[in-house]
């Protein structure tokens, strides 16, 4: 089980759905990836569960709450993708892990018998969520909690925008190094590939995209695909974000290259 | 086992005592409750062990260490509830859980052998409440630990205070969302319940507790029972705390209503 | 399997590590020390490891990532001490634990077999080190994942200095309770014993050091053996960092004292 909030590490709310969890499921194997997504921000979410798709084990189940709407009537659903399971809000955070995989299921959570005696309005997480992320755990079918959906939320504002001169993202993440992570992946880059590409932030250019940090001298200003495959700019041995006094929603353009240096 | 302590999470002292629990009781579950109680500050510490305990299973052990006298005469102490275990200092840490929950038994914690070889004058969550907790999570007797207890310390501070026109509570904890949430709980509204009073926060008057987050349109100022059962004022979709300017401590005050709308 | 990084608890980051680790072994029992190490600051995760493994059964495997040379030639390594696994870059991290300890084996992780299947330049925790320490985890052989070695890299800088009136250690560690632990470890204080002794930091001066926090009154500036076993300095029940505007890099004079009293 992997848990991805933005409820604040440390607080009863992320400890109850463990509770909840280890209960009805004891052997689990909890994995906290974030719990300090700010606050009802689903692009960030979104993000982040994309980021460690690819190196978990099938039958992982992701258990993933950021829920502007919580008390309304948005739906709560179970994703299939690759053999793992997204428990979550149908609100788009499921967006960046279905870019490029396809889904081979998804049900709505409905069954009123697969949750808390007592559902709270506001924490569905723990009522809900929990409750069916226990039971896909221990091996039950995700028709169980209710009927197969064939439409679900996407937000198209997670993706790059493209005009004539190239592509215009945004920094969607922020490391603890500084580093500014983009939500343009290695695939938009086409065929010129990274070598094809200059990159521009607030006022600074970077004429191309290095392989690794350690190519250049520490304090420089580079740009790489990061180990999550997008785009980041980076201070080699630094702190881009305080450097460029850049962060969340930055503007990242990245314009073709006239002549492309292999 | 779950650990709640005000230690910070990054650091050396809450990884050795993981590691002296795994090392004696190799197949334990661990959940961190917080780390990030604000230093000795037992009213906070409280309120999370309160918010968490019906959600975990019986058997569960809940170590928690929010401990101004270490190396002083105050006692050690283990704490049945529920079927469930409490190892702490004792200096009201377990008062929270024990509103509406009988303990089922007492015992201090003093003997020698279960503990480190060498215990430090600083750090008995480590040396001494870990090995106590790791005894329980065996299998072992709590009696094997020390004799029984009759009196336990308990603070009356950690309740809301009464007068003619209503209840006199305070803010105790703070949540990620900047949620203020309060120390009074739902079975002190008497039989008039939720609608039956309004909430008066620094100049702020909220007329009635309503019953979601989602009922108010973005940017309200509410008040409502939280899924911790107590009563709290939040902005929806938006942080109370800073809108309010209100923190740990500020005063909450509850009145009742002349008519009563429900 | 214990985790030291240098990459914040919250992203994307450490959960692939462990995504990976538990993919490959799935029954590890996993315990974050620290993710907020200041980045790239081989001396506070040399720190922390020390201060750890002391505290963990024989087969923990303790997988830190502090690595500013990450894409350069520095080489992986494993390091076997007491029966615990240390798998890290080989740049100094280790020397905090070889501190009284001997290594009974040290290897260089170079096999290709025993990584993801792409490696990434910038990522070399997920790619190479957390398939090193699962096949650890599974009763690998250390030998399998390359070469020994007898040479490592070790940091003198990491030990106090010594000069004809005392020691020159510095705060290597600022805790939550904002205590200050210096690098000048019980060992050097020499058949004087604690008691010999008086301490120095900025303008302020420590008689001698106390035993417990809890021996002088609310407020007192302190200093002591703390439970890592160095001496640190305290303000009981309040925070020395902030008294003192003091903090990691701060310098911490010892002095002989003229008439020692025990």
């Amino acid at each position: 089980l992997t848990l991805t909030t933005d409820f604040g590490a440390d607080g009863p709310y992320v400890a109850a759905i463990k509770g909840v969890v280890l209960g009805l499921a004891p052997r689990t194997q909890v994995v906290d990836v974030s719990h300090a997504i700010a606050p009802q921000d689903i692009a960030e979410g979104s993000f982040l569960l994309a980021g460690i798709v690819d190196y978990f084990p099938g039958g992982t189940v992701h258990l993933a709450v950021v829920d502007p709407g919580v008390g309304t009537e948005r739906r709560l659903i179970v994703v299939e993708v690759g053999g793992q399971w997204f428990v979550l809000p149908d609100n788009g955070l499921i967006g960046g892990v279905l870019r490029g995989r396809d889904p081979s299921g998804i049900w709505e959570i409905r069954n009123p018998e697969i949750r808390l005696p007592n559902v709270s309005s506001t924490f569905h997480g723990r009522d809900i969520l929990a409750p069916a992320a226990a039971h896909l755990l221990r091996g039950g079918k995700p028709a169980d909690l209710g009927p197969p959906l064939t439409r679900i939320v996407l937000l198209s504002s997670l993706e790059p925008a493209e005009d004539e001169n190239g592509l215009i993202g945004e920094v969607v993440y922020l490391d603890s190094f500084g580093n500014l992570i983009t939500n343009i992946p290695r695939d938009r880059l086409g065929a010129a590939g990274p070598s094809g590409w200059s990159v521009h932030v607030l006022d600074r250019t970077i004429d191309r995209l290095t392989r690794t940090y350690a190519e250049s001298s520490p304090g420089t200003l580079v740009s790489l695909i990061g180990s999550s495959n997008r785009v980041e700019v980076a201070v080699v041995n630094g702190d881009a974000a305080r450097s460029l006094k850049a962060g969340r929603g930055t503007p990242v353009f990245l314009r073709r290259r006239r002549e492309s240096l292999t």
